[in-house]
This record gives structure tokens, sequence and C-alpha cells, in this order.
């Protein structure tokens, strides 16, 4: 609770970034926009206490990405370990649009537009945060302290494999859970999924580590000892997948069940959605327009008031 | 007199492309915002037929931008000929700044923003026009037809040779004569200027070919019977530089005179020439919100009004 008192909490929707891989489809970037948000709500993010707003609607953040653009050399874009993953997945090639190289800074006006101490991220999105630390030192040592270092947020529970067990989830590689999933898709999802590839029998003897069923439970089933229990029984055999994954999809609905409510209320309503998105982003530009002011300020920009 | 009632003309000073290569040194961008308004305004350019207006007061053109930045490939941009002429000549190599590879996409914002017909530029800059019309072309197929393909309207008199004769005029080369020169500066410019090398006496035959004292004759003498003369003269021997470039002070000052002195009467009151510009913003920022509005509405982004 202290924490409301101290800062603000922002959440942005990032629409413009998303075209920077979209921009043949900008109809999925719209539809995304509110998806996005009901994902937020659902899980419990509370918009008296977080501010959420949009991306491509807060005009300074362009201003400012075109003025950070200047403090960036394109050799130190092409460098960014993000980016260039991003770019193999893509299988971009020379064929990178610029924006999409450009995203960095852009990510560097978002963060900055709002003086952000913390940006919560994945550890893959650290580099992020160290171009825009590296904008912020170049801006404030060329025109005046004006900006603020953000610190990357990366949270401790691991990223989960997706069902397949093979790699990160995703919605691209098509092995993912989403918020939005009816119970019935989640248990045929979880009935799908990779467990040991060697555990043909139910009286064989199964692998509990690198087990995507058993890294699901030990971060979702409240029940340690329960877990504890399984997964003994799984290393010893005699005990079948299905079991185990019956178990899973009971938590998994225990744990999605009132996210699941949650979304489809908000759902109902989708001009309430966008009603509290347009509201969170005229409280937003007040900020990213302040910030504005100072940057244009200390530039020398500030031809008239 | 008919092009106004069908055209509308608008003059936009580019302080974020200045901003591009001189992000350290944002004091000169600050202080030739009003010098080139000067220049503009002393050689004859009516603030009543043309609309003033500041790029960087213009939020729309760094939001256009952004989405642009998209529809071009890096490679693409790093094979724009002018752009990589620059480069050279700036000694950018592996450093060049992201916003300065990008700057023809903010062009072409700047272009598109007013829907404009024609862009006057030099030969060198055509490049810069062949860049905003692809970007027309793939914004046009992508989203719909909303923005116009501009023309390059490229001046009949070529560029005319700097005091030295070397190359074309530039600030950085020192070889060039300003609008706001004095009477007296102009004469000794002239008087030092690159003639024939080989015309060392008075009698000698001379040669008019590449000197540039009568290219600027030709360029600015409005009695081309008496520089007819005067080249036939300096051809057979007995006419000397100094009277030439006598001639050429002359000329120029007639040419000058009325220049200097409207550009003395508007520098006396820069107050006057701010709210000019202020004035015209606030009348370009109508087309080009009414352009970005057309731009998002055609792209999906029309969350709300």
């Amino acid at each position: 609770m202290q924490l409301q008192h101290q800062y603000r909490t922002f959440v942005l929707v990032a629409d413009m970034q998303a075209l920077t891989d979209n921009a043949d489809n900008p109809e999925k970037v719209r539809q995304n926009l509110t998806e996005v948000v009901l994902d937020y709500l659902a899980v419990g993010l509370d918009p008296k206490v977080a501010t959420f707003c949009v991306q491509s609607m807060l005009p300074e953040l362009a201003e400012l990405t075109m003025y950070y653009l200047n403090l960036v050399t394109v050799a130190r874009l092409q460098r960014n370990p993000t980016v260039k993953e991003e770019m193999r997945q893509k299988d971009f090639e020379a064929q990178v649009p610029a924006g999409f190289l450009c995203y960095p800074v852009s990510q560097a006006a978002d963060i900055t537009a709002f003086k952000a101490h913390l940006v919560p991220v994945g550890e893959d999105q650290k580099p992020m945060i160290e171009q825009t630390v590296e904008i912020v030192r170049s801006f404030n040592r060329l025109y005046g302290e004006v900006l603020v270092e953000p610190e990357a947020l990366v949270p401790q529970i691991a990223r989960l494999p997706g069902t397949d067990g093979q790699s990160k989830m995703g919605k691209s590689l098509g092995n993912a859970i989403y918020l939005s999933d009816s119970a019935d898709v989640v248990a045929k999802k979880v009935r799908g999924m990779f467990t040991d590839p060697k555990h043909l029998r139910v009286e064989d003897p199964g692998t509990v580590e690198g087990n995507p069923v058993f890294t699901y439970l030990d971060a979702f089933d409240p029940d340690t000892e329960k877990v504890q229990g399984l997964k003994d029984h799984y290393r010893r055999g005699g005990l079948g997948d299905t079991v185990v994954k019956r178990r899973l999809a009971e938590v998994l609905e225990a744990f999605l069940g009132p996210i699941r409510k949650r979304r489809e209320d908000y759902a109902r309503d989708p001009a309430e959605v966008m009603r509290l998105l347009k509201e969170g982003t005229e409280r937003a530009r007040e900020v990213t327009s302040r910030t504005l002011s100072e940057v244009r300020k200390a530039m020398r920009l500030d031809y008239w008031p």
C-alpha cells in the first residue's frame, strides 16, 4: 500500500511498437489493444491505481523519439542483442524496417516521458533498459539534467516454458495457454502437454526435471507437500501422466477461473474499456507533456509558450 | 497570381532536421531559426501569401514519421544517394546518428502532412522526393488512398559556384555571399573572387567560361548587351579583372540592396518574426492535424474522436 503513495503506476499499451513489425496488419494491432488491456484487468491490475494509456495517443512519445534518435548511432542500434535476436527470429535479414531497428529509442521515449524509476521487464528485455539509460545520460550531459535513469525490475519467477516444453511460451509458437482460454480449452491443452518422453508405461519411473507439467505445478499448486508427493511417486514409477495432468488442470482452473471471470465481466463492455483507456491517456498526457516541455526548454526549442 | 488561388504555399523551417547533425549544438539551431526566416522575408516571400511554420512545433510530423519508418527498410535508407554523400562529407562513417539516417523519412512526413504537390528542391535533393513517393505508394497500397505523391520543382538556373570558383557555394566552405552581408563586405568578397588564373596582366586575353565573375554577371546583370561587350573585351585582352569586378559589385548591390534593406527592417523586430512563425504554425497545424486524422483513420488507429 505504501508504494501507491510514493509512486504512480502507468501501463502503456504499445500499439506504435506493434506496428513496427505489423505494418501490413493494422487491424490485428487494433484488436490487440483491447485484448491486452483485458488481460491486465483480468489478472487484477486496478484501473484506480494503475493508469492505462495508449502509446499512439500520446504525441509527445513520437516527438521525444525524434530527439533521442540523434543521440544514438545506427551501429549501436544494430548491436542491440534483443533486436538482433528478434530480427533473426522474424527472418528480416536486410529487409528490416527502419521503425523496427529504432524501436528501442521509441521505448526510451516511453520510459523517460513518465520519468519512470522502475520498469518491469523479462530478462530478455534488459538491453532495452540499458539503451534507455545510455540515452538519458547523453541527453542530460548535452542539455542538462532533465531525464531520469530507469532501473529494470526483473521478476524472480523465471519464464514458464511452453506446453511443448521446448521453448518459451509464445503466441506465434502455438504453445501458450491464454488468460482468455475456457476451462475446457485449458484442460485440453494440459492433456496435450509434453512430459517425459521415456515415461511410456504407468509403471515406468519418470523424470521430473525439465518436465513442464511439474514446472507448472511448482509455479501454480499452492499445496507444495502434495506436489512433492506426486514428484516422488512419479520418479518411483506407478504414477500415470493422466493423473498428474488432471491435478494440473484443477490447479490451473483454480488460478485461472477468477481471472477468466473478471476478463469476461470487462469484455462484456468494450466501450467501458475504451473509456478507461481514454481517461487514462488524458491523465498520462499531463505527465508526458510536462516532460516534453522540460526537454524542449533544455534543448532551447522553447520558442513560444 | 493565378497560382495563389489554386495552391497554398507553406514554408517549413526544419529545426528538427537541423538537429539530426547538430544535436550537440542546439543554440545554433535556435539562432538559425530566425535567420532563415529573415532570409526568406528579405528575398520577398510575402507572409500574407506563404505560411511560415516551424517543424518541431507541429507534433503531427513526428507522429507521421513514426508510422512511415515502418514502411522503409534500413537498407533502403542506407542506399539514399543524398544521405550517402552527406555522410561522406560529414565524416560520420559508422558513427552516423540514427536520426540522420532516418531524416528522409522525416522529410516525407513534412511533405505529405501538407499533401504538397510541388516541392522546390535543388538537383541534389531529388532522391528525397523519390523516397517520399515510395512511402506514399506503400502507404496508399497498405491503408488506402490518403497521401498525395509530390513532384520535385527543380529551378532552371543552375546553382551558382562559390566565390572561389571551385565548388558550390556553402557556409561551411567560406565561399558564400550572404543576404545579410553589408555592401562593403560584398564588394570585398567580389574583389577577392577567383577569376582566370592565366589572366595575369591587363593586356592578356582572358577566359570567360568557368570564370565565376562572368557566371555571376550572367545571372545578375540585367544589361545583357553590356555583359556581352565585357566578355568580348576580356577575351581580346585589355580588360582588367578590377573593372569587371567593379561592375559585378554594382550589379550585386543593385540586386542585394533592397533585399538587405528588407532584411534589416524585419530584423529590427525579432518579436514580430516570432509572432509570424507562431501564427503560421497555428494555421499549418490545421492542415497537418487533418492529414494525421486521415492517416490514423486509414490505419485503424482512430480509437476515439
